[in-house]
């Protein structure tokens, strides 16, 4: 199966001998996902029992919207962004440590699926020479999924669900129930866009369950309610020290194969399921991190289920992701909380955004 | 004269049948800098009597390098960043209310010459529907000048002096003397590229000049030393609020014409010279902001110079820009001093960056 | 009405309120179609009663699949090609002077709606210096609705019809039936692309219509077939002279105003009606083009009709279009008849294709 | 060696530790040219004693400039176009048959070192729906290093010679003459821009050097004067078939690998040196092309030259090189002459173009 395409025709794509097709293409370019084995069998909503999933309102349970920020929201969970939160963040402020939490960009990062990254530099110089004092300038030219390479903040327009038939674009749902009919456009989404964000300005809490488990979690390991207690327990912390607003980075030490193995960082990756993201769901954290691209376990446990705490975070609860962190600073000061500074790139109409998330201790 | 090329030519393109030319293709573009009058006929440097400028060792004055943080360094006034400067901003921050300086991106932003914004979403929805989840997702592909248009930061790979003769790019110097032979490269600079550029938690002072002068200054009208005197002083600071490391933005009211004219915006714009950038520089500033497309004035009223100030705060002394700001919310508030943070998008071997810089008060 | 988006709330934005704010916006950017008018208050289809349209099977009438050249087909009337065509075309080469139909491709050509044309050059030099030859060389980096800027060849996957319900693209219908929900893709069409239509190498025939009138026909006015005939004629030929196909391409004085007044070209074209579309399709010519940017008369002298001859063309009988052609020079040459040659660029599931067509003669 | 960067510094990267750290940049990206083994040691120019090459004007020998056609010539050999070999190539038209000798241009394709090929469809669809005809439409965006990717015909513009010092653009020297100083701009090319190459409509000969040996050739080996000889004589042709003008293409057989093998078919190829190079200028031709991504032996026996035969033909003689051919098609015909026609698409100040090369017989 490959990550691509508009999937009106998944009945036929679902079939065995396209999805050995599709991967071989996939493989050929960037060695992605070989053994996603992807929603192929299953026939029950994880969490819910094949008759609760017959019953479901949509396929991830129950409606979701509206939102409780209101029907017309479009901020999500950066509404808990304010006065409060950054006063709060700034108790986290004590020896004035700035942590850059971001890769750089470069062609030779991991990417996603076919996603490029193409760097180019007009000229050398771009203008000049001009006046007495001979001035000369440089720019340079990029072309790129820009949202969605390297370090990458996950948007509301980003992630949707199918709640009706195939092909029918007034039901393919986005946060607050808002449809792909209502938000596609070939020039940048006309809902949900990323300049609707809120800057992030609010306390963060770093999960360090590498350092609970002793190594690298493997890809398709699944981070628990359990281990995250259990590591917040190892750095003195309990669940309590997550508040509304709140910041949430996890560590599954994946991040220690940017660019030394992007075939292997690609194949899939460690993270937390269903279960983790609705816990942090319910404490109404503004966003989750990670040192790995998708912050979930890939290939799902369930094979049924893809990319399942996308949905749960950011369609049902407007919770942002964010992917591709660089974790290792703050782990090695032991710095678990910190004040977390993050202000998207406010490109019209984006479903993500680029950018270096500060961690301040 | 057109703002692009590579120069080399410019004898023969200082001609004035060649400005007319090339000023009637950038007006059927963009409305572009119509009577912007560049270094025409002027044989002497602004602040140098014509025999000094004949000794001057270099276009704009004697050499500027090595840097006072070392000949190899590549992070300029951003050196001043780190733990002190954190805590001193926090000082600043009072109520928790957080700032964005920067315009959305989109294509109807004003764009300076021949650069682009171009925003496409590829597919709508771009993956999916895969699982039982039934999970959809959406990209976004962005093709522009990233780190030169839009609120942009300006890096120390943008800008350069002419030292040698024409097309010798072993004398075409940037910031700490690096050559455009050693930087230059078609898929980024190999030197001074953003990605050196450590973030921005420093305090920032805002000084009104528009509140000053009691309305938006013309395109043209320099922003003196004098100037910026009196507005701190009617803001009740003196110039000894700025610190070294502290951040100086400068309100014309220029930007009230953003996406209002943006042919006016582009034609022109009022902004500090060659003094206040001195002046500026001497406070040793790490950043020089301003609502308008360059922070510094354009026509110069000395029409043999082109951008000056940018070679006095970039070039000479590793001393950033940041332009195209919005400074109107912080205005309203009276907020003249705040915490100024800003990490820029560190892409690889770009000389600039997008982004939105947050003023906390 | 903007040309954009994605229509599924087309009645929405029939409102004549949003026609003027999306006007506005088009125009802000390139000054495009002011007044087309589009589609506001008809009910009926051209050519049919209201009693006929209600009974209509889709929009354009009667449904149009399968193709006659098979349920399967992919290539339209490019299958008319084939070595008898060759010949035919080669007996109209008798002096062997070759004429360039293309106009040359820049970023100040006319270009429609929102597209853009961004071409940069990398480095100067891309490569180099290598060897004892001391090699360089030079690249160019290109960002660009490529099928659909400057002389553009109109290929299969380009235009459609919605023939269901807004939202559902299983009935979004092209050429042979296609649907969208079969043919969409966020990386190249999966069917219908480009690299299906077989070269043109076949004979052509130029109608003089502006020879015909005496002058440039003006935006707005439909080319008749009586208008046609009456410009054979007047080059000693008939409607004869077409025949299974050849190739027809329509002066109408438009392209004079390419670059000479972008806005102007922009803003409407003269061309033909539906009328003269069928016309040529029971011809069975295997393409039309013009010297105008879409062949076709826009705005449509019936208000509820929008490009109908791209949808009788394209959609219906798989006849392709040619758009912005330069034919000033067969025309001061008089060569009403010539060997029409074009090879569409292969790009895998593009909608149409640059290029520059010869004619010999 | 990276086959990138501007090569100012030249010296410092034919160091051989540079050549292994670079070559595992590009190894780590797309397997390019692993073995090259560039321009190392030699101190001789090939063809000239040692003594000689010391008094040779230019590293490639005597200069250059002007061309034959004039000092002010922008279209090297297409100057040999016009009606007499339009009528020569005519007569190579027997059966009408139309052979495509390009490739489908595709993401997966073989691309030269960092050069990307990168498509997106906007919105699916991208403009509609509107009017009571309901028409929808869809484009393509497309950003690529657009000349210089698959089928790729090279201009005058694409390769040059470094005549002076490092870093001197006064002495970076193309085709006539014309340097780097004159022709850079970051925005196209400012002479010698594929816009000024006339069309080719011209007689073709194919030689089949790999039926001549039975087998592909391998990378590395050198297409001899006497290899082209004997494949003509068991085609029943000889030398004298080829004329002023005509195009000549030459079947290496490495084209079988295109993407069956794409990473053995970058690391190097079969082709032409430097004495079939001039062999074929003797004859002045217009074009040489094959079935190779870069005509000439790579790497070339003599180890410190560098694609040699590329200056020899496009720098010195204006014979512009057709590359990534699909020869397979006439080959199984035995179509040994033909009509070769291509129309090079006319981007202002382009290195090259893209296209569809037809060869009809």
């Amino acid at each position: 199966m490959g990550y691509e395409g508009d999937g009106h025709d998944a009945p036929v794509r679902h079939r065995a001998e396209n999805i050995v097709a599709d991967e071989k293409v996939a493989a050929s370019r960037r060695g992605f996902l070989k053994s996603a084995g992807l929603g192929l069998a299953g026939a029950t909503l994880a969490g819910l029992s094949g008759t609760a999933a017959q019953a479901a309102e949509t396929p991830i349970g129950d409606k979701w919207w509206p939102s409780k920020w209101g029907a017309e929201d479009q901020a999500g969970a950066s509404n808990h962004m304010g006065p409060q939160k950054t006063l709060e963040a700034v108790q986290n402020i004590k020896t004035g440590k700035v942590h850059s939490l971001g890769h750089v960009y470069e062609a030779d990062m991991p990417l996603f699926g076919q996603r490029v990254f193409a760097l180019r530099t007009p000229g050398m110089p771009t203008g000049g020479t001009f006046g007495d004092n001979k001035i000369i300038w440089n720019d340079e030219f990029l072309a790129t999924e820009i949202g969605q390479v390297g370090t990458q903040f996950d948007g509301l327009g980003h992630i949707g669900v199918v709640t009706g038939e195939p092909g029918d674009h007034t039901e393919k749902r986005l946060y607050n129930g808002v449809t792909m009919a209502e938000a596609a456009s070939p020039y940048g989404l006309k809902k949900l866009g990323i300049e609707h964000v809120k800057p992030f300005f609010t306390p963060g809490v770093l999960i360090d369950v590498m350092g609970l488990k002793g190594a690298m979690l493997e890809a398709g390991t699944e981070i628990t309610v359990a281990d995250l207690e259990a590591a917040l327990e190892r750095q003195g912390l309990s669940g309590d020290a997550i508040r509304p607003g709140d910041v949430v980075v996890i560590r599954s030490g994946w991040g220690l194969l940017w660019k030394e193995d992007n075939e292997r960082y690609n194949s899939g990756e460690p993270g937390i399921g269903l279960e983790a993201a609705r816990y942090l769901a319910e404490k109404q954290v503004s966003l989750v991190g990670a040192d790995c691209w998708g912050v979930e376990v890939v290939p799902n446990p369930d094979s049924t289920q893809v990319f399942p705490a996308h949905q749960e975070l950011l369609v049902r609860h407007g919770i942002y992701l964010h992917e591709n962190l660089n974790l290792e600073s703050l782990t090695a000061d032991a710095s678990w909380r910190f004040a977390y500074i993050f202000a998207p790139l406010p490109i019209k109409g984006a479903t993500g955004s680029p950018g270096n998330p500060l961690a301040v201790t």
